[in-house]
C-alpha cells in the first residue's frame, strides 16, 4: 500500500483544513498516511523569523486570514481566530508525539478544532486534558508521558528531521520517494503522486 | 458578465503556469479576464526584500523549482529554468502594458513560454521585439510606445494601485468584489468565487 507522511505544526492556520481533510483524501486515494507533528519555531528561526511570518509581513497575514476563513467556509468547517497567535504549539505537539497511529490523529483533529474552530487555548493543560479525556485515555498518564525526557528528545529529532527532508512550512505532505508538498492547496496533488497517479521523478527527469 | 483581473509580473515563476492556464478556467465559468501586469519590486523593497524570497530562503526555493517543474509537467507545459533569476521583467511589463486585450493576453503568454519554456533572456530588446514580430506587430513602434513617459507612468500607477489592493506576490486573481486569491493553486477557486459559485462575502460574514 502506498503511504505518505503528513507534518503538522499545531499553530500553523493552514495546518487546521489540511488536517480536517487529508484523512478523507489519503482513504479515497488508497494512500495509508503517518501523522507527524512538529514544531517550525526552530525551521523559522535558522532563517531569522522570530515570530510567524503572517505577523512578519501585514499584507500576507490579512490575506490568509481572510483567505482562512473563505476556505474554512468552502469546506463546511467552523472557523474563529485564535488569539493571540500563533497559539503556543509546544505542549499539544509533545502530547500528540506520546499518542500513536489512529489516537494521535483523532487528538490532533480535535486541538484545530478547539483551537480554530473554537477559538481555545491550546497551551492550555486543561484544555489540551480536557482533549485527552474526550478520547477517553487519562490525562494525567498522557500529560506525564508527553512531558518525559524520551518524548521531548523525540520532539527534537523530529524537529531536525524536518528541517533535513527541507520542509519550511506547514502542512507539508512527503511521500515515499522524498517529494514534498507544501500547503493545504497541495494535498491532492502530493496524495495522487503518492497513489502513483502522476509521473515519477524518474519519468519526470527525463520529459522534455 | 462577471469578471475578473489577474495580476501577473513576469518574473514570476509560479505566475507562468497561471498565465498559460487561466484563459481557459476563466471561459470554462463565464469570467471575463481582465490581464493587468505590474512588477513585485516595489512591494518586495517596501518590505525589505532585495531579491527574490525563493533566493533569499533557500529551503523555500529548492521546493519552488522542483515544484514548478512537478506542476508544468503536470499541466502539458515544458519547464526550463530560466538563468539569472530572477529575470528583469521591466521590458516585457512596459510591452505587454502598451498592448489591449487579446493581444496583450498572448503576448504575456508567449513571454512566459520563452521565458519558463525555452529559458530565454526575457530583458533582451531582440527577444522582446521577435515575440511582438510574431504577433504581427511593428517592434519598433511597439518598443517605442511601451519607452514613453505616458506608458512609464501607467505601469507605475499598476504597480501603485496592486499595493494598494493588498497584492504581495504573484500570480493574484482579483474578484470584482474585492476578493484576492494568491498563486497559481488558487486561480480555480477565485474564479469560482468570481463566477458566483461560492458565499458571497455577505453570506460569509454571516455564517457561523
Amino acid at each position: 500500500m502506498a503511504s505518505a507522511e503528513f507534518w503538522y505544526e499545531f499553530a500553523s492556520t493552514y495546518s487546521y483544513p489540511a488536517a480536517m481533510r487529508v484523512a478523507e483524501l489519503a482513504s479515497a486515494r488508497g494512500v495509508a498516511l503517518v501523522w507527524r507533528p512538529f514544531l517550525l519555531g526552530p525551521i523559522f528561526a535558522a532563517q531569522g523569523w522570530r515570530d510567524s511570518p503572517f505577523n512578519i509581513y501585514p499584507a500576507k497575514g490579512r490575506y490568509m486570514w481572510r483567505d482562512l476563513e473563505r476556505t474554512c467556509a468552502a469546506a463546511g468547517l467552523p472557523f474563529r481566530r485564535p488569539a493571540p497567535f500563533p497559539q503556543n504549539s509546544l505542549l499539544a505537539a509533545r502530547v500528540a508525539l506520546a499518542l500513536e497511529g489512529e489516537t494521535r490523529a483523532e487528538f490532533s483533529r480535535r486541538v484545530y478544532a478547539a483551537e480554530f474552530g473554537d477559538g481555545a487555548p491550546i497551551s492550555d493543560r486543561a484544555v489540551i486534558g480536557g482533549l485527552i479525556a474526550g478520547l477517553g485515555l487519562d490525562p494525567q498518564t498522557i500529560l506525564a508521558e508527553a512531558a518525559s525526557e524520551a518524548n521531548k528528545a523525540k520532539l527534537k529529532a523530529e524537529c531536525a528531521r524536518a528541517a533535513h527532508i527541507g520542509i519550511f512550512g506547514a502542512p507539508t505532505l512527503v511521500t515515499e520517494d522524498g517529494e514534498i508538498f507544501w500547503g493545504n492547496d497541495q494535498l491532492e496533488f502530493g496524495l495522487d503522486w503518492a497513489a502513483g497517479r502522476l509521473l515519477t521523478p524518474q519519468q519526470l527527469s527525463s520529459s522534455p
